[in-house]
Parts: structure tokens; C-alpha cells; sequence
């Protein structure tokens, strides 16, 4: 997608061949930096402290931080240390460790002095096939909002998101932004109603700098908001991404999720959910059994953003002595997703949609 | 209700007979601090630039501002001028221009230099009545909350309210708080989910910092959390306020509402509204028909908060240049109801229900 009217990646192969950039996205909406990465430890920092973040984006990273890794100590003993070393970068990211087997099995049966090519190579087809996913999605999701728009008239199509589940997070197009930009590109008016996304503030800071640096007309609301707009007919439908879904189709997300979905089902308003294959838990029966990370207080205590004189602070916004919870996520139900956006197809949220669209995994 | 244990109303007549003491809201929870209101003006700054805010404490304020105003000018020029300027101060308020008329009949058959004293009188009145109004409410709400404490076994009755229909609104024991006060002052035990309340963060920053001084154990959660907690088996009953009261039972109250009603009812758990009797419009069939004020983008743009040394705030947390809706209310369907809390006693949210209790109100 674009920033300042250029095509951009996430993480990309500089000009030299061997070095990474990735955009340092603590700083965004307020400042666009590019950070390089030139070994193992930049890699790693760049995860750990959330420069990037979105899973398929760690995964890329960390694919990567081994090529980088392995650059400087092709030995096993190197290859043993940069996986250990990346993998407690964010230990609970299940897109981390599948990256990063992806490469160690690509180059263990190398002899050293190949094994730092060979991760290049496997890094980047980790890379391409992301992009590749992500544009599938759009493909098969565009359909719901070229339905909507061939019906009304020539008015732009509305819809509604939660938190980041755009490019930001993935390497390009995102996920339940992929659909949008497709329709975008494809000169279907769509309008999005962006979730503030509390208490991390995505949507306010990385969805709708997105959407605007690609030229979608967006509107920011509160989390509180999106209700209302569908009781007054200003909806026409929901796109959300997914961290984890259960082979019955119930879809864990960022908090605040499961509220959109009860207010469209009670407006009849289409609530789709995008996902990558990579998400479904195929082991997973139910939601309810996903456990919900809990995360820090001074998330919901405090809110980081642009000072008048251009610095990036935290204020504190609540009462202080009061206790604090701050769930991450939270389960939608499969009864209320009108039906799920996946990279190879549309079908229903039910462990049969699923199975429809991936037979291999019927039993 | 107390603030540093001592027993505290939002307004109050100095022991000097005639100036007036308020709470300045706008530097709560950081900065507590007393402003004095010595005459007109400084009344009606109080309510324009938000100092007092909660349509009852809005009332008072008013009342003790025309006071004031009688006190140095009480001829009939005199009182139309303080209530001219008064009323222009929060145009929407409707218990503003109620108040205003009340001092106004009471004191206008009176001769000037008797009027001031009269206005002190009424506008001790209106205050007192309104803390009768939110005991009532509270000593009807509080049976719903023992009602759980009987049988869940000694454990906290767990209770989530949004925005603050707190005491810090009104002028002692709030709306929705009244039941939570009073449950809590009988020795059953209670604990309160605060929803933060963007975009102005009265929950975190009023309603948290109420709780806290009072005593009330509680924990701020986003918005984004209370569909997780209901679906979890955290929560036993939302009561919330609100700013106005369909004939039909339907509510309008602070943007948000609506979600945790839906919320409420998908997971069985009791949704209470709880109301004095002004807030009723009885010339409203229904909530649809209630225009929703839409206030400025700044709201959600920035947030105000404490900086790290010691000043208030504001910083700027989304992307710039993003198109930005802020409706301030929704309105919640009397089917998503439990009960109706008011000052009269308990009834279904549905005409028969109010004119049950309110039964002069029947054509």
C-alpha cells in the first residue's frame, strides 16, 4: 500500500542486499521512521520492544533476524543461539516459532557458508507468500462490498472496523482491510467507520493512518459509537480480523469485538471476519476455551500521543488507587459472524463452513 | 459522599450566608479544588466552561447564580438579565431552564430587596430535593443488589456502570451510584466495573475516583471489556443513568450504553436504568425520535490526562488529517431493560410500566 503516494512494505531487502528496513511503528500515526536492521540484535530489539508488531509481520522479522544471524555465525552453534535468541522475543507469538522453523529447516542440512543465502531466499518467500494471502482475502472479500455497492446507488459502501487488521500488521494489504483497498483500487466507493480501539488506540493510530495515506475516506469514532451508527442505518457492513479461530468458527479478537457483533446481528447488519489459514486453530473446539491474555494496567491509565511541542508522551487519564483489568481480547461466537473471509474462500462460521473450504482437515 | 473521608456535596453555601462553593470538575481526578462563586458572573462561568457538569448539579448551580445576581441587582431588570445570562450559558440543559424558573416564580411576586433572600431559600430547596430524589433511587435500587447478595455466598455483587451517573453529577449519592452507595453503607459487599467512558473518560477519571474515595471496591476496564466480563460470569448487574426517558421506556444515555445493554442481554445478566423522575419526557413515544447531540472532534482527536510533571494535559493520540464522528448518546431499546430504577420505586421500562408508577401521567 501506499505512504506519501509510494508503494511500501512493511519490512523489505535494502539496495545492499543483505540489510532490512522496517517502519519503526511506535511512532506512528505522529512520525514515519524507517529503522534498519544490520544483525541479529536489531532484529530481535525490533520485536521485542514493538517497533513491529502484527503477527505475520513478527514472523517476517524474525525470518529475517536468522538471515541476519546466520550472516555473521553460520555454525549450528549460531543457528541454535539466533532461533533461542528471537523466539523470547514475544514468547506467546505463534507465528514467531512457525517462522522461524520455516528457515532452520531450510537451512540446517546447508553447510555453513550457504546458510545465510538460503535464509535470505527463505525469508522472502515467507514474505511473498504473506503478501500472496493477504491479497486472496481481499479478492474473495471484495465481492460483499461490490454486492452492497451495486445496490445503492452510487452511495460509497460503510464499513466497519476494529482495531489493526490492516497492512501495518501484515506485509501488505492486511487482512480485513484487503477487501477495502481492493474495492478501493477497483473504484467502488467505500467509507470506513474506524474504531478508536482502546486501550492501545490502533484504529485511531495505525487503521486510519493507513486508510488515509491510501486516499479511503475514513471516519475515527469511539469504540462506544459503532452501535449507534447501525441503529441509524449508517452500517452497511463489519470487517474484522481474527487472532486465533476455532474450528467451530468462533473468532478471538481484540477486546471489543464481540460488542460490534451483537449490535450488527441486532441491526441486521453483515459482520465478516477475515483470517488468514494460518489463525484457525484447528484443535480448538470452542472459543471459550481460548485463553484471554490480560494485559498491563498502565495501558488503560495512560494514553501515549503527540504533545504540542511535538514530542511523544504518556498522560494519565484515570483516577489514581483504582484497579485496573485490561482483557486483550475477547471471543465472538459463530452465531453472530455472518461468515468468514479466509485466503481460500468465503464460507460459513461453523466447524462444516470451515471444513467446506479446507477439506484436507475433515477427519 | 465523602473525599478524604469527609462527608462532601458537589455545591454548597459557605458558612459566610451568601457565596458559594463548588468542586471544579475539570482538574478532577488529578487536582482536587474548591472554587468560590461570589456573584453572577462567576456562576455562570462555572457552568459554561464546565467546572460543574451533570444536568441535576447544572441545576443547582443555576439557582444559587440567580441568587447571587439578586443580591446585587434585585430589581425586575436585574433578574431578567442574571436569567437571560444564566440560560445562555448550556443552551441544551433542560434542567437549567427548570431551575431557573423555579427561583424566578418564587421570587418575582416578592419586592426587590426581599428577593435575594427568597432565591437562597428555593435554590436550598432544589438542592435538597434532589438529594431526596437520589436517596430514593438509592433505597429502591439497593433491593436488586441485595437480592444477589443473598445467594452468591458472601462473594462481592459484582456491578458495571458506564460514564458517571455518579453523585459528582448531582448533587450527594448520584443515580446509577446510589443503589452501589447505599448497598455499600449497609455492609453488603459490592464491587463496581468502571467503564472508562470515552471520549471524555468520566468513568475512569469521575466515577473511579468517587468509588475509590467512598470506599467501593472497583476496577476501571475499557469500554471495549464489559462484553468479555458478562460473557466470563464477572458481572451480575449493569445499572447505568440517563440524560433522557422515552414515554415507551426506551433511554437515552451516554454513547456506549446501548452495547453493554446488547451485551447484558445475549449473557442474562439484569440491565437496570436508574432515573429521577425529570429526566421522563412524556410528550416522547419513543427513543428514535431523541435527537443526539454530536460534539466537537477534539474529544477523540486528544486526550486530556496528567503529565508526568504534574500539569494537565492534552495530547494528540490519532492520525491527523482523518475524518472524525463524536455522537455524544445512544439510545437503548426499553426490550434490552430490565427494570427501571426511579425515584417513585421500580417498573418495567414500557408505558405501563412508568405509568404505573407514575400513574397522574395517564391520559
Amino acid at each position: 500500500m501506499r505512504l506519501e503516494g509510494k508503494p511500501t512494505r512493511t519490512i523489505w531487502l535494502n539496495a545492499d542486499g543483505w540489510s532490512i528496513s522496517i517502519i519503526d511503528q511506535r511512532k506512528l500515526p505522529h512520525l514515519f521512521e524507517i529503522a534498519i536492521l544490520r544483525d541479529l540484535n536489531d532484529a530481535a530489539r525490533a520485536i521485542k520492544d514493538m517497533a513491529v508488531r502484527g503477527a505475520p509481520l513478527i514472523g517476517a522479522t524474525a525470518a529475517y533476524g536468522l538471515a541476519l544471524g546466520l550472516r555473521d555465525d553460520p555454525s549450528d552453534a549460531g543457528l541454535a543461539e539466533a532461533t533461542a535468541r528471537l523466539l523470547a522475543t514475544r514468547p506467546t507469538a505463534v507465528n514467531l516459532k512457525w517462522a522461524l522453523d520455516e528457515v532452520s529447516d531450510a537451512v540446517s542440512h546447508h553447510v555453513p557458508h550457504t546458510r545465510a543465502e538460503a535464509a535470505y531466499a527463505k525469508a522472502a518467500a515467507i514474505v511473498e507468500a504473506d503478501v500472496d494471502v493477504s491479497r486472496s482475502i481481499g479478492e474473495h472479500g471484495v465481492s460483499f462490498i461490490r454486492g452492497v455497492a451495486e445496490v445503492n446507488g452510487g452511495n460509497p459502501v460503510n464499513v466497519l472496523t476494529h482495531c489493526n487488521a490492516g497492512w501495518l500488521a501484515t506485509i501488505d494489504w492486511g487482512t480485513a482491510t484487503a477487501p477495502i483497498y481492493m474495492a478501493h483500487q477497483q473504484g467502488i466507493p467505500v467509507h470506513v467507520w474506524v474504531d478508536e480501539t482502546r486501550p492501545r488506540n490502533q484504529g485511531a493510530a495505525l487503521t486510519a493512518y493507513e486508510l488515509g495515506h491510501e486516499g479511503v475516506s475514513h471516519t475515527i469514532v469511539v469504540d462506544n459509537a459503532g452501535g449507534h451508527l447501525m441503529q441509524r442505518g449508517q452500517v452497511d457492513m463489519c470487517i474484522v480480523g481474527t487472532d486465533r479461530t476455532a474450528a467451530n468458527g468462533d473468532v478471538a479478537n481484540k477486546i471489543g469485538t464481540y460488542l460490534k457483533a451483537l449490535a450488527a446481528y441486532d441491526n441486521d447488519v453483515p459482520f465478516y471476519v477475515a483470517l488468514p489459514h494460518t489463525t484457525i486453530d484447528w484443535t480448538l473446539a470452542r472459543g471459550a476455551d481460548i485463553p484471554i491474555e490480560e494485559r498491563s494496567a498502565r495501558e488503560v491509565t495512560h494514553v501515549s500521543g503527540l504533545t504540542p511541542d511535538g514530542k511523544i508522551a504518556d498522560v494519565q487519564v484515570s483516577a489514581s488507587g483504582s484497579g485496573v483489568a485490561n482483557p486483550a481480547f475477547d471471543v465472538t461466537p459463530a452465531r453472530l459472524i455472518t461468515s468468514l473471509i479466509t485466503d481460500r474462500g468465503i464460507c460459513a462460521a461453523s466447524c462444516d463452513g470451515l471444513l467446506g473450504v479446507f477439506p484436507e482437515r475433515a477427519a
